[in-house]
């Protein structure tokens, strides 16, 4: 009998926003997984921390913050049959991830490599799509709305022509892209309808009108949301 | 000091799918608000039933399921006087969500009345957004994906426009218009590479690749997931 393969979500960073099946699960494997940077702390560690047990195997996934100069696949190849090893031997393993594992999250490439060959649950967890929003007061969408999820990542044009005629947007993956993101939005015509989010419920949990922004970087975890009325309930 | 009002995301149907910051507040406050159909049981209620505690106070939010054939706006202005006569007296009030609560919610119309008057928390919760992709094995989104969320209740040719040349979707609201939803994917291209979910998370659930599907109907809690690249992982 192989083990089970889960990948957790964990929520956005406070601790108290993980699910009570994320926990029971977190609390009960033999082993973990988690993604971290090249060098230094996990996010999705430190999220769980305040719940681990001693005793529990723990795998790190690092990761470089720029994969464009690192061979990422061959980092999940390796992990996918470290997490086998433990699998095949009868051990379930989960992976923790921040917030839910399949909006953005890099479980999705474990899952792709062990999800054929072993069974296989994911727990969805409260994604920072909803903590932003909910930090800023600012529902993301209502009614006949249609909502678009924007990495930041895109060219300047395309994130434009995206946003154009937007009801009600999220602007994920900020970063390095801040610049690039003010002036599409004001662009746009909707810097008085947006709203700035970094680290939503984190200690160090910032939250902005978009016109108030006065720094000139942001950092991965920051998110702009828009709403084409003001205020989705109108 | 008047009370604090909580809008508590209690997550897509399995109770064990809350947060400990949800179930904290559900089970310490001193009143409970929950919207229900107009005769019937609260499935917001029902979700969070195993954790009530005797002797809190509730508050049905009845409405219609058909919202134009009431004033509906009538019954938000009500409930929120009923809200706010327990804020004034100092007691706080938890309005129990499906999923998550400026995530499509109505509880952002009690928001809207109450948050400016009274102090107002947000707590997020595991929407049915993230909790369908987990159902059905099939991620949302990656990389530098453009997500789009479409009501299942747009017209069928601004349905099929917004669907056009969209690379990841959810179709949500599906309900009665299911016929509509069905025939715009298939116009789109897009049946061979999406999913149909209901009642996510929940005793009932049903996952279906899309060319599988025979019923005729679908209830309002189903959703309908479209990846262009088949997997987001690829």
């Amino acid at each position: 009998m192989s083990g089970t393969l889960y990948g957790l979500g964990v929520g956005p960073g406070d601790p108290e926003l993980i699910t009570l099946k994320a926990l029971r699960l977190l609390t009960s494997v033999p082993v973990l997984a988690w993604p971290a940077p090249e060098t230094g702390e996990s996010l999705a560690r430190r999220i769980v921390a305040p719940h681990l047990k001693p005793g529990q195997t723990e795998i790190a996934i690092r990761m470089p913050l720029d994969a464009n100069r690192f061979p990422v696949e061959a980092v999940y190849d390796r992990a996918a049959e470290e997490i086998a090893g433990h699998l095949d031997a009868g051990r379930d393993v989960a992976v923790i991830c921040e917030g839910d594992p399949f909006f953005y999250g890099s479980f999705m490439y474990l899952f792709g490599r062990l999800a054929h060959r072993y069974p296989t649950e994911v727990v969805p967890g409260v994604s920072s799509l909803v903590a932003c929003p909910a930090a800023a007061g600012a529902p993301l969408a209502s009614r006949d709305d249609v909502l678009v999820v924007c990495p930041a990542t895109l060219e300047e044009d395309v994130l434009r022509a995206r946003l154009q005629d937007v009801e009600a947007a999220a602007i994920i993956k900020i970063g390095r892209h801040f610049a690039k993101v003010r002036r599409v939005v004001e662009a746009c015509g909707l810097a008085e309808r947006a709203h700035y989010v970094e680290h939503a419920t984190m200690a160090d949990q910032k939250v902005l009108a978009f016109t108030d922004i006065e720094q000139a970087r942001a950092p991965y975890f920051s998110m702009v949301l828009i709403h084409r009325r003001g205020e989705a309930w109108r």
